[in-house]
């Protein structure tokens, strides 16, 4: 029987500042990728979305980023490799506090935002990254794109490397995204989107944005969490793989 | 035979500025009270430190503040006692994963500056801060003021509370502090400081400001490191201490 | 004819997260207390609120604050009074650039949040205020609470000191608000809610909580716009003027 | 009769921690580059060195950085033209804030750390300074490396582009400057640095690594004042150049 998880960004949410419904996400998840404080996230926001996730059996890992609340840790920041590793452990460290006293605990990485596009290419802060978890402990598997700097680091370090398909993004023939800027890379309705994801998980394989069929690998699915219009397609996600006898489950 | 514990702040450095001498004052101490982010000290700074107290067998204790980086921790923070706690948790977690990845652990926890201050009397932040500690490990001591209201919450919630003697600052003839705005509140003479500590360890009491002897329980005197002069003070209490046979050890 | 100024807080989202309906409100308001930074707003939300409110003919005011994102500058923060005129200078001369660029300027000066609280009392920080103020410029008016700490010294000052009125809040019989934790403190029907600003427009009374005419006097009226709720009550509460034939015009 | 302006970064202390001798260094240099806030420099430290500069007519220049205290504005950030532009302008408002209550006013604008770096030859990045410092005032010149994007494009839209020459670099045979990764790239004898400093204002020309020639236009050199050595070597130059009969005058 086949078996996805499904991960969501959690917990991004800053004093004042609402974002996102992470109550409904962590009703669809089986993964929340909970922000660590440094682009998102104050500890109040980190420890009722921890404790949220553990009484719905939604695993945690720690959704670590660049220290700039006011990009969202979403600018490339030319961090130090050694600074960065730091970075790193510290937002660990926090929030698998917050986990510890929500009962629960961190269970893996996903690196957020622009920390996340900059180490598929980026070899000395996808280095950084992987000294960081393998540091704090070799039992965390990290979260990250197919193919990229990222995972194979974390592979060479023995970390257990789970790649991850976008339900909403188009792919190219060659398996990589379209990137942002072309027409068509994002993809808006949530019946095709989860048509694309049942294949994908029978099947192995995604229809690129050229019509060919590209065999993609992936252990998790990301769903997004934002706005209603994201909630509703995670929903539809959902659904349809639980219609078709899909198992969801942690991939940690 | 007597022992004593010598305490001290480290760890506070920001990125670019530095902060005191903690190669030297690491020579001295037994328990390092290392910052944890929100009032000073950088995650590379913090590893830095955590790694040389390890080396020396110097126990570190997790220096929770107000997150007021531009303050120092040392201005008043109105903040709710449930978001104070999530503050705490937060910094112990993030300190901790620091010590992890440096081969030690946090091993108590000490409040900084005005936090310090505000909950010998605020019972509502004292009760905060014990419930952070309590949540996140019973097996915590906390180093405080004597006869605080944070050190009384800590012994009824069933965590070791550790009082502290200042090893430069006048004392009233009832054992509080002397305010620092009266005139010799704080002593400035190494030789006399250091007969002071020495009369607290071995017979438990100190001259009061008013000429009397008043009795002090202390488990721990705290020390300064952030001047030139406050590296020589540490040095000659350490000195007269040892020569008198007094063994400095860890209380944690 | 009677006139009345109708002032809200904006410019007071932060980077990714959005706060309030800012195009609603600017089309209510005839002035516009815009955040400086310190509690919220990013510079490229200031610049886009004041080229609106100058598009709209809104005059601009400094709502300046305690430094603190975290809070929402909705907590007491014992800064000494120097420093706090620093960092109110500070956030006016911010505001003003980023008012420069968008084609109009700070017109006045309205503190927000603990702050605005505080200095209702306290002596200190309504002074420090005020010097800020006063050395910026003494031709800008300051917004406060009537009997307020705050007015009284800018009056002292030679500034113009500009009561306001809360369009949503419970009065005691002695003309001050009832406080947030007493049953009725907050006012929730906006047909009341106008009724009760136009009887302070054309009468200059009030009814209090307890039923009696209390004398209130304001030369502006707050209303929010952080919610869709809170634009339809200045929604309401701008038409019921108009139709009274009360003319909406700045006090500055 | 040759002239010549000396600058220096000034105001980069933060709260509790202090860098450089400021007031060692305004009794040296014509020009102060004061921080902003965003990379360094808390409002008090600001206003004082604002005054400081004002009580010894030194002229003072907006030094702005990207929004980074941990870094110290050393890190590049990719942060979107448009959103630096508004930081800048919010930079330079805050500081011709602090400089009117100290009895001065923001003369040029200097970008700081990686930024500077970034724009000499990050074209969007160097016109989204120059379009800040336009929009401010049309008579702000700005100072920055000889052939750079940052002055190309301040040219372009009008602002007097002042090249500056920094007296402890070696420059390349091209005029460029020696990478710091290159042994030799920094000068540490002050006599030695006196000289190149003399014969650049008197001749134009610089002796290059190589021990050619080279011509190098420059009306400000940039000194130190961040350690001890730093200020002795400002010192050394400003003596050189006075007995020579040059006249140190700001140049803006």
């Amino acid at each position: 029987m086949d078996t996805l998880d499904l991960n969501s960004d959690l917990g991004e949410s800053f004093g004042r500042w609402v974002l996102g419904d992470d109550e409904a996400v962590l009703g669809l998840v089986t993964s929340a990728n909970v922000a660590c404080g440094f682009h998102a996230g104050d500890p109040t926001t980190l420890r009722r979305t921890c404790a949220a996730a553990a009484a719905r059996g939604v695993v945690v890992g720690a959704q670590v980023g660049y220290r700039d609340l006011a990009g969202f840790g979403r600018r490339f920041i030319d961090v130090a490799p050694d600074e960065l590793a730091d970075d790193v452990v510290y937002q660990i460290g926090a929030l698998d506090g917050m986990c510890h006293v929500a009962g629960t605990a961190v269970r893996y990485v996903k690196p957020h935002g622009a920390l996340y596009n900059a180490i598929v290419h980026h070899e000395e802060q996808a280095a950084a990254v992987v000294a960081a978890v393998r540091d704090y402990s070799t039992d965390l598997p990290v979260l990250g794109l197919p193919g990229s700097a990222f995972l194979r680091a974390a592979e060479k370090a023995g970390l257990r490397a789970v790649p991850e398909f976008f339900v909403d993004r188009a792919y190219t023939r060659e398996g990589t995204l379209v990137s942002r800027r072309e027409a068509g890379a994002v993809l808006h309705d949530p019946d095709d989107v989860s048509a694309r994801v049942l294949r994908l998980v029978t099947d192995g394989v995604v229809t690129a944005i050229d019509g060919s069929d590209v065999t993609v690998r992936a252990e998790s699915a990301c769903v997004h969490g934002d706005s209603p219009g994201a909630v509703d397609m995670a929903r539809a996600v959902r659904s349809c793989l639980e219609k078709a006898g899909v198992v969801l489950e942690p991939f940690a």
